[in-house]
């Protein structure tokens, strides 16, 4: 088979037989996606005359778009009045949640539980479509090593392995058994490329990566998504060493479709295709279509270059007429595994509408996954929780109050009068005998600390403080790039006033990134960072402070000493000097820094405690084909029911080029009542250990693979050799 | 011809004839480099037992040795009683200078004068010959974009052209016409690879950049010095994308032999060999040797590993042996250029060694480079040079009586007690009427600030406080990475203390990297960078800051308004988002920062002041093998004579990657009488507009260059459009 016979075979026949009778134009409408409305103002753009754009089919998609009844209007212009009655796919970014929002998805990825990301996926994708909608652009698979990268909010942080893992889980949430199921999602995996990796941590920068580091750390994402069925991709604004996504036709056509053998639809990010003049590769607009249409992306999203400039480039270039046939085939058979040829109504009923958004149980597993991604990072003297006895807590801290902050990046439908706050939360579940207070202290939003006195005086009648710090929503997310990875001023200036009240401090923790925090390491007792937790913030903040459930969320990223040791990941190569505490050493480190981050990979405490049994293997000898076992024997020696995840991770000792000192190859989240044992089994295929070589070409190579079980990154308990047969 | 021809093509008649006749051991001999003492303690390890090695032929050659009587002593063992009587090669960090320092490589960077760089080299070379030296291990070429890096300091910054035509100068400086002369030395040009690009700036870490930017940034500098005749190259300690370039054959072989056709030989760095060991991509030391032999390196510096376990490796490789042939001839051939076999005694005359060190002539050239290195950072209201009338100038901080400061990293036979300090320098020619006082304040050593009540005290009676801060010496230089830019707390408690006194403060800035000095831009009304300026760095800050000479140094890297600033270069890709002053538009920038460093690279203030003609071009359209000629009138409108830096920047606006948003491509220094003017032309070629494509594969498009002509990479003053037709 051709390249192309294999990319027609990708197409429905009722696609192909559309494609035989429509007009280039027709055609080219399908690969527009416009704007419904913005993005704060749904639908405000779906006047009059744009509905007669549908009816003369120069509307493919809309986004910004959402409601059971205004869509279905909408699309019964488009499945009536339109020449070949191809329906609309309607599409919003229901990144963590759509009315029902879940902790931002660094929190979700901290969970370390794929099972809950699935589940919250899949309450987006039945709120989203009770609303009318079929597409959400999630999920963003970006791996991303820089905290100053404002969009590693909306990431699984910094691990390819914890990526991918949590890249199937939300494709498996969003997407369920069947995309035509009424209640299920496409998911769009993206941003294809790297664009998490952007030069200073400056959003829309080049990515100056090795190839080797495309394919072994930022590509695994993107494949495992295709693994799991992803039915759409979006390509990345930035450059890889140049050559925007885009227009990279090796990376699109070439490894996505060709090599993994996608079927599926791709889209561009906004505005991005007629961006490709800005990065200089494209001399005008026809030309910029041309370019992004033979590197595989089939939908332009709002930039009208497909729309209004791919007619002159056909007339340029004839031979993009097939690149047209496959980008519109591919869009109609989208719309039709999401059975909008057949039941486009099962989006818009109403009633459905009506009563499944925010549900009870909905709420409640919002509630559940904020308790899960919070990280407990410190807990000295068992801070936390709160003992039951009688106590005056003193709240203070406007993120506290702010519920904004905690919807976070992309809120979707969210509002904030469904939040229920830190402040909210902690009073209403406070237990008999526990008295708040609570105190504004200072705003992350400005440098007004004068809110400081009343807090130094409010702590005099206070037993201890619980702070409420950290950085509000919007220094994190697009566009968000910050040089400085400290908490704001203000937030700095509460923490000296509250700790020279001498009471004991504890502080919540409020980030959408990575943070250097030294300062509040030194300062307070115990640091619970439940980054932003989403609509049930303040229950779940309770349910943790309280004791009724014991933290267990684990960093996804490691968290500096300072913004200048960033980035630093657990994973990189040791180097021919590796780093030694030892100053004296000459060695891969900073001379005024030591040689670990501040909070290390994988670090989360626990309310209890855990013992591991030693590693042991099934066989210490396995063939390239077989698989790998490994098991752990995991007590709860502690005195409460609690989480543990228990981390595999492995160092490939010698290969033909240098291999990360570890790589994490395995976790899982478990629960255990005191006392209780539980038996870990990992089981692995040597390919988890493949080296890139070139283009689709991987080594399992023979030899030695070392294996540890550990706590974090940083804290490894033991390890099993294996060695590999080939 | 077949590679390995072309390969025996580079040996010497004599270097085949003894190969011929040498035993393997013999042979590997030669490939070992042993250290003849410690870095500060010469000659140290010549023990009767050592010379008995290299009566056997054990020995290739030393490094850490030197005296011309000492050595000469020591090379008649090796010429009469070793068997085939193969002289040694003796080597040593001859980086700026021998006896006579002139500043660290960062600051000669800055003269933006090949000439003065050519110059400081021939003098090295002189000085280090005499005391009987073949051999230095410099340029150091390595572009560095991260001042976190330590090493920053020991290359000439940023960028890719000036790297180059600064490797250039030195190569010449070094070598001269004939290696065999007896006072020109075998330049080193180091660390073949990407060393300068470790991952966070920590010193030996992964260089993982993409092989577009190897080529065109990285490698530039290296290329550039093979075609002025660079005698050897060291590879680099660190990997690239899991390569460490110890063991890159592709890069090593391939990229400087096969394509450069580089005849040379090519050593490790210290101990580098048996690090393969510790990057895991060897499994033992005989791997290692095979692997460094296999990839072209020559001699092993200090490892062992060729002298103790190749020949287990050619055991269990016999092919080793053709490589082992290649390596010992090229050593021995590298010997006869140095006219070693013909004349080796020219290295030791023992007279010339006492006359010609530290001349006069020598010490002139070492101040008028300081002079020439110094950057005026900030100059408001023309603080400075200081006005001739009468005035009591405070002179603040340790560093201006820190003569080991001055002498930077690496400094050979450099004495502390032959260097002129700051605060002498400004006493000793101090004008009449002109007062100086001095008072230590604070030490960068150490955070003792008690002596700053001495300066706010002696302040009262100053009119003017000159305050000396920065880095001292060993906080850049090898394995001194530093997570940090800002200047040491002791530091900036002396600014503060200055300012509070309410005195005008000017600010002599002693660095050997890149920093973020935002407090000293905003507290002072004039900074001049002197970097470390060598053994006449008092007598070259007296002439400056007393206006005999006006500082034209410039910034051969931006400096940033934070550590997490960096890196930034001038030369990134614009993307498809452009960094916007805009705030409310998302683009490629900080929320937190000005889209632009606080000094940008090419950033330089003078005592005149100058004007710009419009660019002009001889001809608007030139063909790919053609000249492109530019030319603009610089005159000095200022009432001093000065030198100025004429600066040409390139960018090209379309290709089929993205290109840099600027280039530097040409500049030139030149000096000028009031109302001087001069006409500055730069001929360039096309093939400087070479995009790459793949290993030894690059292009010369058809199409639009823009040219500008400025003071600095953000200060344009006019441009050139040159149509490139194929």
């Amino acid at each position: 088979v051709t390249q192309n016979d294999a990319a027609m075979a990708c197409l429905s026949e009722r696609a192909k037989n559309l494609l035989a009778v429509m007009s280039v134009e027709e055609k080219i409408g399908q690969l527009h996606q416009a704007a419904g409305g913005r993005s704060k103002n749904l639908n405000s753009k779906l006047t009059p005359e744009e509905l007669d754009k549908v009816r003369r089919g120069e509307i493919g998609s809309y986004l910004h778009v959402a409601g059971a009844k205004e869509l279905g209007e909408l699309q019964k212009v488009a499945i009536e009045e339109s020449t070949h009655g191809i329906p609309l796919l309607f599409a919003m970014d229901v990144v963590h949640g759509y009315k029902t929002i879940f902790p931002v998805p660094l929190g979700m990825a901290s969970t370390w539980e794929p099972a809950m990301w699935e589940s919250a996926s899949k309450i987006a994708a039945e709120e989203s479509t009770a609303s009318g909608l079929h597409w959400t652009f999630a999920p963003m698979v970006d791996i991303a090593r820089d905290p100053r990268w404002g969009r590693i909010v909306e990431g699984a942080g910094a691990d390819p392995y914890l990526g991918s893992v949590m890249a199937v889980a939300q494709v498996k949430g969003f997407q369920g058994n069947d995309l035509a199921a009424g209640n299920t999602m496409l998911a769009t995996t993206k941003h294809l490329g790297v664009y998490g990796a952007p030069t200073g941590g400056r959003d829309y920068g080049t990515s100056d990566v090795s190839e080797r580091t495309v394919h072994e750390i930022y590509m695994p994402p993107f494949y495992a998504a295709n693994a799991a069925g992803s039915g759409s991709y979006m390509t990345a604004f930035n450059d890889i060493a140049g050559i925007p996504t885009t227009a990279n036709e090796e990376l699109v056509d070439g490894v996505l479709r060709e090599d993994w053998g996608f079927c599926g639809m791709i889209v561009s990010d906004w505005n991005a295709i007629d961006e490709l003049r800005n990065h200089g590769i494209a001399a005008d607009r026809p030309h910029a279509a041309a370019l992004a249409l033979k590197a595989g992306v089939d939908m332009d999203m709002t930039s009208e270059v497909y729309k209004n400039d791919l007619a002159e480039a056909i007339k340029r270039d004839p031979s993009l007429m097939a690149d047209l046939d496959l980008a519109a085939g591919r869009i109609i058979t989208i719309k039709e595994k999401l059975g909008l040829f057949d039941n486009a109504m099962a989006y818009h009923d109403e009633a459905r509408e009506a009563s499944q958004l925010l549900t009870p149980a909905n709420r409640a597993e919002a509630r559940k996954a904020a308790q899960m991604a919070a990280v407990l990072l410190k807990n000295d003297n068992n801070a936390l929780p709160l003992s039951t006895e009688p106590q005056r807590v003193l709240v203070a801290g406007a993120l506290a109050q702010d519920a904004l902050t905690q919807l976070g990046s992309w809120r979707a439908r969210g509002d904030v009068n469904d939040v229920v706050n830190i402040i909210d939360g902690l009073k209403n579940n406070a237990p008999e005998g526990i008295e708040i207070d609570y105190v504004v202290g200072a705003d992350p939003y400005n440098d007004d600390v004068s809110g400081l006195s009343d807090l130094t005086e409010k702590a005099a009648n206070a037993d201890r403080i619980l702070l409420v710090l950290g950085e509000h929503f919007d220094l994190s997310g697009e566009a968000r790039s910050r040089s400085d990875l400290e908490i704001p001023p203000s937030q700095q200036a509460m923490l000296q006033a509250a700790i020279d009240t001498g009471k004991p401090v504890s502080v919540i923790l409020v980030t959408g990134r990575a943070l250097a925090i030294p300062e509040v390491d030194a300062g307070a007792d115990a640091i619970l960072n439940i980054w932003m937790g989403g609509i049930e913030t303040g229950n779940a903040v309770a349910d943790l402070v309280y004791g009724k459930v014991s933290p267990a969320g684990r960093l996804p990223i490691s968290f500096p000493h300072k913004t200048g040791q960033a980035p630093f990941t657990y994973s990189e190569n040791p180097g021919g000097r590796p780093a030694d505490p030892d100053i004296t050493k000459d060695t891969n480190r900073f001379m005024d820094l030591p040689i670990t981050p501040l909070y290390a990979f994988g670090h989360g405490l626990s309310y209890s405690s855990f013992e591991y049994s030693d590693l042991s293997a099934a066989s210490n000898q396995v063939t390239a084909d077989g698989s790998i076992e490994l098991s752990v024997q995991v007590t709860n020696t502690g005195d409460v029911a609690a989480d543990e995840v228990v981390q595999l991770y492995m160092r490939d000792k010698l290969s033909f080029v240098a291999r990360p000192k570890l790589e994490l190859r395995g976790f899982k989240r478990i629960s255990l009542e005191p006392n209780q044992t539980a038996n870990v089994t990992f089981t692995l295929s040597p390919q988890q250990a493949a080296v890139y070589k070139s283009r689709n070409n991987w080594a399992v190579e023979s030899g030695e693979l070392e294996f540890f079980i550990g706590h974090s990154a940083q804290d490894l308990t033991s390890s099993q050799t294996i060695e590999i047969t080939t």
